[in-house]
């Protein structure tokens, strides 16, 4: 099968100009059918403070009530997504920039939970995989803002690592494809202080164990434990690192890479 | 050849629903492809005024300094061309909203002009035709936003009317194009204070005399002027008239037709 990546890139790349800048050669150099996810950065909440329209957060999620819907949607699929898609064809990669929205690319529904109301936050029901594999006939990186709705006209503010596991998973049984999460750490380190002690790989039974002997920080948890359901449903690998390392992160000569093996 | 409408709407029916809504429902029933341009109406220059942004217009032409072009780009590519999208999706009518930028749809260059600056203002060099063409394997109908880029990274505010019109003539050669300007008014009228005055069909013949006979408002001149070059550049027809009556626009039961028949 053909090689696919799917790669998130974190608000803060995407606020550090340098950083970015580096990724994107990188980026645009790559030989490889691309799906880039990201997210916001600190932009949505400077126009929220600009327009006085209080956030609350809820266990560092963001509360999307109508007007700060018409925020993100602004901030992510208007300002950024057009940002980086300008960036991406002056360095001669042509990209698409898209929602879920967007022919339908990913439809949600309005998350309801008994305890906290979240607001406009969609939960993912479908992936349009069709539309992806034709639009790379005209394209080599399709940049997605994290946006979806409900297909009843409903805008949905949806978590951009969620949407690219489900892209990643929903996409893997027409490619090879490999989920990479890029942020600002190297990888997953043993010692969250020491950047030098990044883990190069985890399989299962090493996850169990770094989990049964505390060896790793908490807050990791929940990610590899995401990795390893798309490793689950057919990714090949899960690979987590540095923006600005991204060739090294694909071949294997820097950050964490999860996998069955 | 195969027909497909290419229709600009204007800013005063993006704010106003009940207008947009009619539309919308003619257009998402319409079973020909469909490319929408859509300008930004009055949310732009809310936001501007809620963000302490001055704006500058000069002969009607807003100038687009650095922070208005981020404000254009937030509202049209962002809020207006996601809200719309998502609209046509809840009517069954299978979208994808884009600026000039995506895909490289359409290029431009920042205009230069001796006598005034209009800032980040692009004036169309290249309509990437081929990429609309695959798209419509996919979509029923493109929404675009009046962004483009000059592929060195840098947005640009660009005329909607203009985009659609460039649209129209470069699709000319593998379509069958009508060009369709929706606004407020019934169509081209003898009187401009009578709604029930519309020229039915106008030719090159009778524009003449129209201009000859100053039987016409001053301000349609321009546009005509343009409809004529569209005609001359392969266009169909070009229609102008309401919005909300797009079905009977189309059957030629409404507004002003210019051809060259």
């Amino acid at each position: 099968m053909e090689r696919l990546f799917v790669i998130k890139i974190g608000g803060n790349i995407i606020d550090d100009e340098t950083a970015l800048s580096a990724f994107f050669k990188q980026f645009s150099e790559v030989e490889v059918k691309k799906v880039l996810v990201h997210g916001g950065g600190k932009l949505a909440t400077e126009l929220a403070q600009q327009l006085h329209i209080a956030q609350q957060m809820i266990e560092g999620r963001r509360i999307t009530d109508a007007e700060t819907l018409k925020i993100v949607t602004m901030v992510y699929a208007g300002l950024i997504n057009k940002k980086l898609v300008a960036q991406l064809q002056a360095l001669g990669c042509n990209a698409i920039g898209m929602t879920g929205v967007d022919g339908n690319l990913i439809r949600s529904h309005k998350r309801t939970n008994a305890g906290i109301d979240y607001g406009f936050v969609g939960d993912i029901d479908y992936v349009n995989t069709a539309l992806l594999t034709n639009l790379f006939k005209e394209v080599e990186a399709v940049v997605i803002a994290p946006i979806t709705h409900d297909k009843n006209g409903q805008l949905l503010n949806t978590n951009a690592d969620t949407i690219a596991q489900e892209l990643a998973k929903a996409l893997a049984g027409k490619y090879a494809v490999e989920l990479i999460y890029c942020f600002e750490k190297p990888g997953v380190l043993l010692d969250a202080n020491n950047d030098n002690s990044v883990i190069a790989h985890i399989n299962k039974a090493g996850f169990q164990d770094l989990k049964d002997t505390k060896a790793i920080y908490d807050g990791m948890i929940p990610k590899l434990t995401n990795a390893f359901a798309a490793v689950d449903s057919g990714v090949s690998k899960v690979i987590i690192g540095r923006a600005g390392q991204l060739t090294q992160l694909i071949e294997g000569n820097a950050g964490t890479t999860i996998s069955n093996g």
